[in-house]
C-alpha cells in the first residue's frame, strides 16, 4: 500500500475527501500551471450538479469490499479479466465509483462505450420514455415484424448520424456481428456480380455444396484485414482480427489474408518521407494480395485507427489510396468505426478526416452508439432474395432510442467540436510532458484527431495499475501504449487532471 | 380480398368489433364444442384488462396503412423479410397489432422469443426501476467493470433459471454468440487437454502461427453437428447450420461434419421399431464422424427439437445415448435451447425432458430468456488465461434484469406447468383436427412438449397467409412444417380460436 492510500484510507467524510482530493489533485498546481485551475470550472459545464470536482482514491483498488464481492462473483463468472468493480449508481459524468467509496476520472469509459457521461440526465429521461419501456418489454424481431415508427426510429437516430453519401442501414447486436453481417453482405454481393447479376439463380451444385459446407455453395472468398487490426472475435470477425495471440489461439479460423498497416514513426513532421514510402508499401502489399490470394477478396477491412491493436494510425493520403485501390480492383471497401465513430477523433466519424472522393462502401458501428450495425448505399448490397441476410432480433430499438437521444445531445451541446477543441488542448499538454519526460511518453500519436490520442510507455502496464491509485482509471492497448478514450464530456479541466496525474506517475519513479 | 374481409372492412367502433369477433370466432362454437367458451373466460386469467377476446380483422394484411409504412420503411432497410408490420403500443398479451386496426392472435411471437405476452403489466414495471435505466444508459463492459451487484443479478434470474448441475454463466448478446462463444469455449478446452492441462504455455509456433490464421495456433478442429439442425448465422454458427440452402449460400464455411438427426415417423406409437432404428443408426453415424473425420471433433451440439429445420423431435433415449456417448469418446454436448428453453415444452429447459444421468456440459439461451449466453459447470471450461474468452460488453444487463423478472413470473403465476397443462389440452383437440383432415395435419407432433408443437401441411405457405385474412399470426419452419410458438400465457381459450381457425383454412379449400 502506498502512502497517499494509507493517508487516505478511511477519510469517509465528504469534506475530507474533497480537502484530500484538492490537496492531492488541483491545489499545488493551480497557481503554477497556467491552464489549471479547479474551483471556478469545478463542475460540469454541460449538467449542474452532475460530477465530482476530482476523483477520490480511498483504499486500494480493488478496496476490501470490492476484494469480498469479486470473490463472491468469481465463483459464478471468470473474473480474470475484471478491472475495476463499479458501482454504477455513484458513477456520475466523467467519474466512475467502486463500492469502496473510491471515484476516479474515467478515461477509458468502458473501452471507449460510453458516450455522454454516466448517469447522464437527458438520457435518464430518454430511458424512461413509453418508447423505450416498449422497446424493452415487446422485443422485437424488427426483420420479420418491424415496430410501425421503425422507419421514423432510425432516420431520426442511426440514419440521421450516417455517414455522407450512405444512407441506409442493416442493424445488429455488438460491433463483431455488425462486422460479420457487412463480411456476409460482401460475400453475397460479390458472387451475385460474379453470377452475372441478382436475377441468376444459383445452381443445384451450389445448392446442395452449401449445405456439406464446401464449395462453391460455401464460397472459398476472403476478407482482407491488416495486421495489428481488431474487428471482433466471433469466427468470422476473428479471423480478420491480427492483435494478439491470446485473441485468436486455439480458435478455428478461415485461411485469409493479411497486409501490413503502416508504422508510422513520430513525429511525424521529421519522418514524412520515411512514413510515406511505409504507406506506399502496404498499399502495393494490398493490391499484391488481391491480385494473387487463391480465396478471391471480397472486401478490405479497416479501422481508421487501429485501437485494440496498439492506437496505430496512417495517413488520410493512405486512405485515400486504399479506396482508390479497392475501386480499382472491384473489391468493397468496409470502414471498422466501432472504436473511433461518434465524436472521440473530433469528428462524427473519423473516416471524415480523409477526405475521400467516393464513400466507403459499407461503414460499421457500435461502442458510443449503443447500437450497432453497418451503414451502405450501393442497392447492390441487399441481397438478390430475402432471409439471405436474417436473424431474429436483427438489432435492438433500445439502443436504437438510445442512439436518437445520444445524436440529439451531441448536436445540441455540440461535442463533436467540443472534443476537437478539448483534444488540441490536450494533446498540447501531453506534447509539452513528452518533452520533460521523453523516455515515459513515446510516439505520442492523435494530434487533430480529438482525444484519441495515445503514446507508448516502456513500464505501461505498472502505468495503468499506478494512474488507479491515484484516482485514474485509464487503458492500454497494442503492447506498449496507453490509450485516452475519455467520453465526449470530457473538458479541459479533465484533462489538467489527467495530466496532472501522469505527471505523478511518472515523476514517482 | 375475402367475403370475411368485405364485411369486416370499416367495422372500427369497438362493440362492431366485438360483435364482429364474437360472431365470427367464438358463438357458433360455444354450444356445440366441449371446451370452447369465450364469454366466462374470455379475458386473460393473469392479469385483468390485458386482451382482447378475440381477433380483430379490418383491412387487408398490409393493409392501406401499412402498405404506405412499409414503402417508406424500405428506402432504409431491405424489407423483403417483412412478415407484418407491427404497432407494439396496441398489442397486449397474446394479440399483435398492427396500424390498420388488425389485432392477431399471436402464436409466432417474436420468432418464440416472447414469453409473457405483449405490453405484459409486470414486466412495464420492471423496465421502469432504475436498475433497468441504469442499466440502459450505464452499458458496462461487464468482463472488465461488472455492476457491484451482478452476482446477485445473475443468482436471482439467470442463474436461478440455471439448468440443473450448470452453475456457472457466461453472458452474451444472442443466440448466435451464445453458441459462438460456447464452441470458443470447446476448442479451447480440448486444446487445454490436449496439451496435457492449464499449467502447460503455448508454444512459440502456436502463437506465431494463430496471427497467420494458420495450424497449429489456429486449431484445425470442429463442431459436429445435425442435418436440418440449425444453431445461428454467424461464420462458426452458420458452419453448423444445415438448415436451408439460403441460410448458408456463398459464405464462406468450416469443414465440419454432420450427422443425420433421426427422421421419426408418426404416430409415433405405430412407429416405434422403425423409429428406434433410426436412432440407433444416427448414434453410430456420430460416433463414426467423431472417430474419423480429420477435423477432431471437440463438442456435439443438438436442438432438443430442431426448430428452425422443421420440429423435427427425437425421443430421450436419442438423447441419453448421446450423452453417454460423448462422455465416453471425450467429447463436449451442448444443447442449445435458444428456441426451446424457458418453458414452451412445459419445462423450463427442454432437456429436463430426457432424464439425462449427468448434464449437457454447455446449455445456451436466448430468446425467451431476452438474455443470452451458455450455461456450465466444469471448472475445465474456463480457459486457463483471462481475455481468451472476452468481448467488450459480454451481454446486457437490461436483459439479465428482464430475464430475472421473467423467472419471478413464470413462478408466480406457475407458467411452465400451465404450459404442459395448455399444451396437453391443445395437443388434443389437433389430434382431433388431425383425424378430421388427415391430409392438411400431417405427421402432428410435440405430445407431452408443452405448446411446442407442429404439423406438417402440403400448402404451408399458403395456410400461412390464410391464416392471418382469419386474425392468426402463424409461423413456418423447415419444407413444409407450421410451428406452434405461443407465448407462456396462451391458455385453452387462445387453443381454441386457434383450433377454430385452423380448421376453417382447411375448410376454405
Amino acid at each position: 500500500m502506498t502512502a497517499l492510500q494509507t493517508l487516505l484510507r478511511g477519510s469517509g467524510s465528504a469534506s475530507v475527501r474533497a480537502a484530500v482530493v484538492a490537496s492531492r489533485v488541483s491545489r499545488p498546481h493551480a497557481a503554477s500551471r497556467r491552464c489549471f485551475s479547479v474551483s471556478p470550472r469545478a463542475l460540469s459545464s454541460f449538467y449542474p450538479n452532475w460530477e465530482p470536482n476530482g476523483p477520490t482514491v480511498k483504499t486500494e483498488i480493488p478496496g476490501p469490499k470490492s476484494r469480498d464481492i469479486i470473490a463472491d462473483l468469481d465463483k459464478v463468472v471468470d473474473t480474470r479479466s475484471l478491472n475495476m468493480l463499479t458501482d454504477y449508481t455513484k458513477s456520475s459524468g466523467n467519474y466512475i465509483a467502486d463500492p469502496d467509496g473510491n471515484v476516479l476520472l474515467d478515461v477509458y469509459a468502458q473501452i471507449a462505450s460510453i458516450p455522454l457521461g454516466y448517469n447522464n440526465p437527458v438520457l435518464r429521461k430518454a430511458a424512461a420514455t413509453d418508447d423505450m419501456i416498449s422497446g424493452i418489454i415487446n422485443r422485437p424481431a424488427i426483420g420479420n415484424f418491424p415496430p410501425h415508427d421503425w422507419a421514423e426510429t432510425l432516420r431520426s437516430g442511426i440514419l440521421k448520424a450516417a455517414p455522407k453519401g450512405l444512407n441506409q442501414v442493416f442493424t445488429a447486436m455488438a460491433g463483431s456481428d455488425a462486422n460479420e453481417t457487412a463480411y456476409k453482405a460482401a460475400f453475397m454481393w460479390r458472387r451475385q456480380r460474379d453470377r452475372g447479376g441478382p436475377d441468376v439463380d444459383f445452381t443445384p451444385e451450389e445448392l446442395s455444396s452449401a449445405m456439406e459446407n464446401k464449395a462453391p455453395g460455401s464460397a472459398p472468398l476472403s476478407i482482407l484485414s491488416f495486421r495489428t487490426g481488431f474487428h471482433g472475435r466471433l469466427f468470422g470477425t476473428l479471423s480478420t482480427t491480427r492483435s494478439k495471440p491470446i485473441h485468436k489461439i486455439d480458435i478455428p479460423a478461415f485461411d485469409w489474408p493479411q497486409a501490413t498497416f503502416p508504422q508510422l514513426k513520430y513525429p511525424l513532421d521529421q519522418h514524412a518521407a520515411e512514413n510515406a514510402a511505409a504507406e506506399q508499401a502496404a498499399l502495393q502489399e494490398v493490391d499484391h494480395l488481391i491480385a494473387t490470394h487463391p480465396q478471391p477478396v471480397c472486401a478490405v477491412v479497416v479501422e481508421p485507427v487501429q485501437s485494440e491493436g496498439g492506437d496505430n494510425h496512417a495517413s488520410p493520403a493512405f486512405f485515400r489510396g486504399l479506396r482508390e485501390l479497392t475501386k480499382q480492383r472491384g473489391v468493397l471497401l468496409i470502414v471498422d468505426e466501432v472504436q473511433t465513430g461518434v465524436g472521440a477523433t473530433g469528428r462524427f466519424w473519423a473516416h471524415e478526416h480523409w477526405d475521400l472522393p467516393s464513400p466507403p462502401d459499407m461503414v460499421t458501428f457500435s461502442k458510443k452508439a449503443q447500437a450497432a450495425g453497418y451503414y451502405y448505399a450501393d442497392p447492390a448490397l441487399r441481397p438478390n432474395k430475402p432471409y439471405r441476410q436474417f436473424n431474429t432480433w436483427m438489432g435492438d430499438p433500445v439502443r436504437a432510442l438510445l442512439f436518437r437521444a445520444i445524436v440529439d445531445e451531441v448536436e445540441r451541446l455540440d461535442l463533436v467540436r467540443h472534443t476537437a477543441k478539448v483534444g488540441e488542448y490536450l494533446y498540447g499538454r501531453l506534447e509539452e510532458l513528452a518533452k520533460r519526460y521523453p523516455g515515459e511518453f513515446q510516439n505520442l500519436r492523435g494530434k487533430g484527431m480529438g482525444t484519441f490520442i495515445a503514446f507508448d510507455n516502456p513500464r505501461r502496464d505498472e502505468f495503468l495499475r499506478k494512474a488507479k491509485t491515484l484516482g485514474l482509471n485509464i487503458g492500454g492497448c497494442g503492447e506498449s501504449a496507453v490509450r485516452l478514450r475519455p467520453m465526449l464530456v470530457f473538458e479541459e479541466k479533465h484533462a489538467d487532471i489527467l495530466v496532472e496525474v501522469m505527471e505523478k506517475i511518472v515523476k514517482s519513479w
